[in-house]
């Protein structure tokens, strides 16, 4: 059970999350031993805050769920976050850019938040699978794994498509392990999550976990 | 048909958007004579060389769509959109606190957006009206008006639901002319956008601001 759960990121993004939400979210992290919270930069201060000498870490996103914000603001964004106690950032890659073909340009908006985060927080790339071709999938891996991130994560949970096995087996054959694989979007039960690690995902986003952990199905989609 | 133009900041939000789509939306937006484009912060250096010696401004999204950034951030992501050529902001509140009764801390998000905008661009404060009860959505009404903001916007178009009728005259009724309506959200044919301006809109967010003044119907929601 344990082992489950450290492949967990425990999720909330709903914009109209409260204080009592994020705690409760909290606080299941810390019962079931999730790898992280994750939440926007708005409550990574309180997260940090009620997370002090606890396992979990605190993750959050950057210019999500669009992408669309300038390189300075995501970079600004990360250094922030960090001030405010996170430790992993999950930002989401300039979409309308990859498609464009302007390959440099998405990989530099990706080196800037590494830079911001470097020594300091772990950096995992949203690409947004449900928006992309599987040529561009392929591309984004490609540009992911020449710059400083970590991860490659497939999606935000709000492009009206989620983590696919087939999508993760991509991802994980094009990379052949130079980067690690954060799953996101729809994984509500166990069964979907272990379908997910067993095709290559090191990381699981979702916001039902404990009913992941508890064998049951959750009812959000992200 | 250039006085229904006036009122519509066109815009195009998606993630995927390339610069041959941003392209498009400025020329529209010159010939039809638009408000403004209203585009992701990325977008606006591109669009605010191609709109140079034009009428129609460049509007730009800030913590958009979900509001969750930090105060901060927001603050920082305006001062940067500025600098890029944005003189309307369209700002989304944070919701959560707004739920959770913080009202003087939403006051304070709003503001920093607001004092780092003085004297070069206007802003707009979206409240998400999707997500409100009717008490929150006049909560909202007396928190934006107590700000220096100068528009109130209902919606972003990414929380599944659009303006209403109803809840624009909700929002006339409330502010009594103290701030300007910005409607925004599923607004996709000319008699829409009637009904809007009819309950007190003094401006429409739209993507299918041609298919509005060639009084055809659009397909796209925001």
């Amino acid at each position: 059970m344990t082992q489950l759960a450290e492949y967990i990121d425990h999720t909330l993004l709903k914009p109209e999350a409260t204080h009592e939400q994020i705690e409760k979210l909290v606080e299941e992290a810390i019962t079931y031993r999730f790898k992280s919270v994750c939440v926007h930069p708005y409550w990574v201060p309180y997260c940090s805050t009620l997370l002090q000498g606890k396992t979990p870490k605190v993750c959050t996103v950057i210019g999500f769920p669009l992408g669309a914000s300038s390189s300075r603001v995501k970079a600004f964004e990360t250094k922030q976050a960090i001030v405010d106690g996170a430790t992993e950032i999950d930002m989401v890659m300039n979409i309308g850019e990859l498609k464009a073909g302007r390959e440099e340009f998405v990989k530099n908006d990706i080196d800037m938040v590494v830079e911001a985060a470097k020594g300091k927080a772990i950096v995992k790339v949203i690409i947004e699978t449900a928006l992309l071709t599987d040529d561009e999938k392929i591309k984004a891996c490609h540009i992911v794994e020449s710059s400083g991130a970590d991860f490659i994560k497939t999606s935000t949970g709000f492009a009206g498509g989620g983590a696919t096995v087939k999508d993760v087996k991509l991802l994980a054959n094009t990379i052949e392990g130079s980067l690690k694989i954060k799953a996101s979007g729809g994984i509500r039960n166990r069964a979907i999550a272990e379908e997910m690690i067993a095709a290559g995902a090191d990381r699981l986003g979702a916001s039902s976990g404990v009913q992941i952990l508890e064998n049951e199905t959750g009812d959000t989609s992200y």
